[in-house]
């Protein structure tokens, strides 16, 4: 039996939006340590991690380790008709080929059940080994999202190169080339507002705007963002969530010369 | 001669949005007691009844009973063109194929005059008993129109149960099932917050969500909505408008097992 | 060498919004005196010029006269990654074929430099001889922009008839007739809500609405527009941009008779 419930259940809703158009169907794993999920997107090339750690439930209820498959299209359109200050349980009953939500007002004068039916998913859990990384920027959600975006209408491929002194964002397209760099900050008034660099190395790799677009898609859940950068490894970009977990992004750096179409990132 | 002064003239902007997608060509009946309309949508399912008491107009005059034929799209286009807080005058000349618009602004600086042509429609005018029914609803309308939103998301069809608790919205579909229960809540802050129950009998019935979902358009003129409920009896979704009158939509219950494609609502 | 330096970066961003649907490809030119553009928009029947003044910059610098081609569709691309509040500079190398936008935000934490590719253009630059006009209509520019949107649901064409008591702006289609005054008044609380008649002879003359629904994309630029009028000559409908310039629409009236289909503007 499984019995999760979430005061905060705006959270399920924002990290539904920041996945369904990355990963068509996926494995929800629950266990005594929390609610997890990781996938690839559907045309292989990203990995999705999400954790959202049993201590951020206000009632935290798995009796054995669960492995729930579900369309998070589907998921989606449920989670769509929460409130945004309801409280969501999830439940499931040993066995089951469903999975119930319950969304409660905050007056308790709606109550909803939505039952989802359960799919059988192969897939395989995928060990990511902690590793240093030759930098780490820690930036505004916000400030990345209208990057990523602003780029996306000139080029389809970024740029990331950090120095000690800032972090720049460069793509090159049909129409001409741009760069915006963002400086070092942490003399802000609002903590969420500095951009922080960490170099251990000056870095400098490339990526699809694509796959970046798509990540930034989980802005809402975070005022900033962290991406953690080394020449031989997928980039990182980690979005926290409240004092529960976070959602983390991997993506494999595009070799810089490779630009015939067969890339799967092209 | 007609000529119908409308000092609350966003009433007239709103009717035509709550309608036109339902009904595309109807007659608009102007007597000494009021302005109403009587039509069926477009595919003969739903009845829409709209009344304007003549106490609601600052001026209204209407020498003889007087039936106009209009294109609601077209009389909608001609309604958006009014301000927000402008005055509408309704002016029609005995005999006269044509309708005209007056919209006045608050400042009295702007004064447009848009004339219609009329058409000639056949219609029947259905006679509607009153009658007793079984369950009443009356809730916000905002409310109802999430819910049938969020069903409609999930499923075709609404079950609308009612007991002394309250009311349960319920549908299911491809991707799974989902009810919705609203407790009877009268002890709110603002009247029109309250959810109220007035039950003579349990009552449980099937409707189109397509056909409540255009009903919901009506949600502006009214922060509440009364549902009349019985077995033998097609639903009324009721929004008052005001002081002056209100508009009804009238469903018949979907029978529960006949769910083959050529029912008219599938 | 070029240097433009524009503190109020979010004025260029208005001017490409203004335009870029109406032209496709134009040549800004520079010089000692200012920043302009003058171009037919891209069926030739409607005129537009640009100027922005040297004294509107923070820094100025045009060694020599330069003009240079630009797609305002891709200009507009870049200018939309500018922030509202950043300062835009606009910087070319003599001989360059590239001319390159440089946004700071406010806090200079993050500079972008945008670089796009200039175009050959013909174009002859028309002389405009100044003219007395029969009547000028001061008016709030939403207004305006409401006025033309609101007829174009009626009919395809504006007729505006200036007496000394205010303006008259006409419409028919085939769903009827739209005539909308607005009165002439001083006496407003704010000199931006006023509508100012100057009449030297009463005028009316018909206009396709497609292009002064273009004209009124500049509404952003200045909270009033004036529109000059004279039976012989183009209208004119110009946008004030903060104290640096002016954005005029030209746009020659149509003969009324005339409503066959190779009418340009039909």
């Amino acid at each position: 039996m499984l019995e999760l419930r979430l005061v905060q259940g705006s959270l399920l809703k924002k990290v539904l939006e920041a996945i369904k158009d990355l990963v068509n169907d996926a494995n929800f794993d629950c266990s005594a340590t929390g609610f997890s999920l990781q996938a690839m997107d559907s045309s292989h090339v990203a990995l999705v991690a999400l954790l959202l750690r049993s201590e951020g439930f206000e009632h935290y209820r798995c009796d054995r380790n669960l492995s729930m498959g579900m369309n998070l299209n589907n998921m989606s359109k449920m989670m769509k008709c929460a409130g945004n200050d309801d409280i969501i349980t999830i439940k499931a009953d040993d066995g089951s080929d469903t999975v119930t939500f319950m969304f409660e007002s905050p007056t308790q004068d709606k109550i909803s059940d939505f039952e989802m039916k359960l799919m059988d998913i192969d897939s395989e859990h995928l060990g990511i080994p902690e590793a240093e990384y030759q930098s780490i920027v820690r930036m505004p959600s916000a400030e990345f999202a209208r990057i990523c975006k602003d780029l996306a209408s000139i080029g389809d491929t970024v740029v990331i190169s950090v120095t000690k002194e800032g972090v720049k964002f460069s793509t090159r397209g049909d129409i001409g080339t741009a760069n915006i760099v963002l400086r070092q900050n942490t003399t802000v008034d609002k903590p969420e507002e500095a951009t922080i660099i960490e170099m251990n190395e000056p870095v400098s790799l490339t990526f699809a705007l694509r796959y970046m677009n798509s990540f930034t898609k989980a802005t809402p859940l975070s005022s900033t963002v962290m991406i953690s950068l080394s020449s031989e490894l997928p980039v990182v970009v980690e979005y926290k969530i409240a004092e529960m977990g976070h959602i983390r992004f991997y993506l494999a750096p595009k070799i810089e010369e490779d630009e015939d179409e067969t890339n799967p990132q092209g």
